[in-house]
């Protein structure tokens, strides 16, 4: 499995994702899902994958030459981030096809979903959610992230925290919180989780930051939030006396 | 959708459940999911559901009638909980059956899921959980709650803070979180909110409540916890220099 967060913030981007893969329980290992590439000045792209590892793979080989052959369409031309999902949602379902038919294979699975990040040019930052189906959708002001992979467990916490006007630290936080939450509860999702910041206008993407599984700042934060959550937990209002008389004979 | 959480507790059972039921997003109803029967005395039973509206219903009726007509079995003579779970497994079973081929239903699903709580004679109280399938499972001192539905959302809440030695009041309070974080996340879940407390050995459930939407209490704990949270967050240790120095630059 996979969790990959991508929040769009009024100063810019915030990318966070796991690096456990597995092919069964009894298969697991380890691989960033977050890949930049080498692009023309001016325009930055980070890529986070989710899903099959060969399918994922394959896109992120057909990008890579795309753009050294200097094809049609390759990152380095298209004129907008809008664009560049278009293109990545093409190749995605482009090599998905190649094996969904192989025989005998019914329960395999070659979906894929990415998120593709980044700045192109005059335009804002942004981030594009790309289905394994080809098409796509942003962020908005209601909702400043997009997550692919286990999505569930980590949810609550952007619900209630995440806004665009976060600052990008704030927001980095919320989703090493949000990431740590999945963690916990999904033994396929795993460490190192990759952190990335970036400024709008920048350009630059060396706000990187790799947290193996016993990171400082990761444990710090993780028994921070465990610790005032069980003390909140602790002053939870008691089901009072008042609550008793109330109770209902329904059953 | 539907959210129900049953925690075996040394001091008893805690059980919570929704009562949002829909067809489709444009179909929503209210049906309550928390279903007690009425047995001979020294015996309690109350069954949690979760899935196809029309399968939890034929199965609560044939309990229902199987119980009234003295049938071979029935919830009034199995010996203990594990074996209402296999009798209710199998009833399951049938039912959804009776509809699986149903000719030009591809996107049917007639599936659905229970969980049977309660005590029989001198035995513990316990809690089951019944697959589609029919087969079960119980808790565990390690995992003493078992979810049904729409059950990512809340579960960290519950990794966090069950465990079996917590009072039936404190219990109840974390189910009522983790159902709340739930309902905020997927607008499929909702109120009003059943929750039971039995107490081992009562043999009675008349710690029974409803919480509509507008409950008090409801209100009063989910405004508690987000505020502590919100506390917990803005308190994160941030993202410090010495952090700053230690970005990588693997991108």
């Amino acid at each position: 499995m996979t969790y990959c967060i991508a929040a769009t913030l009024e100063e810019g981007l915030v990318l966070v994702s796991d690096s456990r893969t597995n092919a069964g329980i009894d298969n697991v290992s380890t691989y960033g899902k977050m890949h930049a590439f080498d692009t023309v000045p001016n325009r930055k792209l980070v890529l986070l994958s989710a899903g099959n590892l060969a399918t994922t793979q394959a896109v992120l080989e057909q990008l890579h030459r795309d753009k050294i052959k200097e094809a049609e369409i390759n990152l380095n031309n298209v004129d907008c981030l809008s664009a560049a999902a278009t293109y990545l949602g093409q190749v995605s379902v482009e090599k998905q096809q190649q094996h969904h038919n192989a025989e005998g294979q019914s329960a395999f699975d070659p979906s894929a979903s990415f998120i593709l990040a980044g700045q192109i040019g005059d335009d804002e930052a942004g981030a594009y959610m790309i289905y394994p189906e080809g098409n796509s959708i942003t962020t908005s002001q209601n909702t400043p992230f997009l997550q692919i992979g286990e999505i569930k467990y980590g949810k609550p916490v952007l619900d209630r925290f995440m806004n665009p006007d976060r600052s990008l630290d704030e927001a980095a936080r919320c989703c090493l919180i949000s990431m740590d939450s999945t963690i916990r509860s999904n033994v396929s999702v795993g460490p190192p989780v990759e952190l990335l910041i970036y400024r709008n206008n920048s350009f630059n993407l060396n706000e990187y930051y790799c947290f193996q599984d016993d990171d400082k700042y990761m444990l710090n934060l993780r028994r921070f939030w465990e610790n005032k959550l069980q003390e909140a937990f602790s002053q939870l209002p008691p089901l009072d006396e008042q609550f008793s008389k109330l109770l209902a004979e329904k059953l």
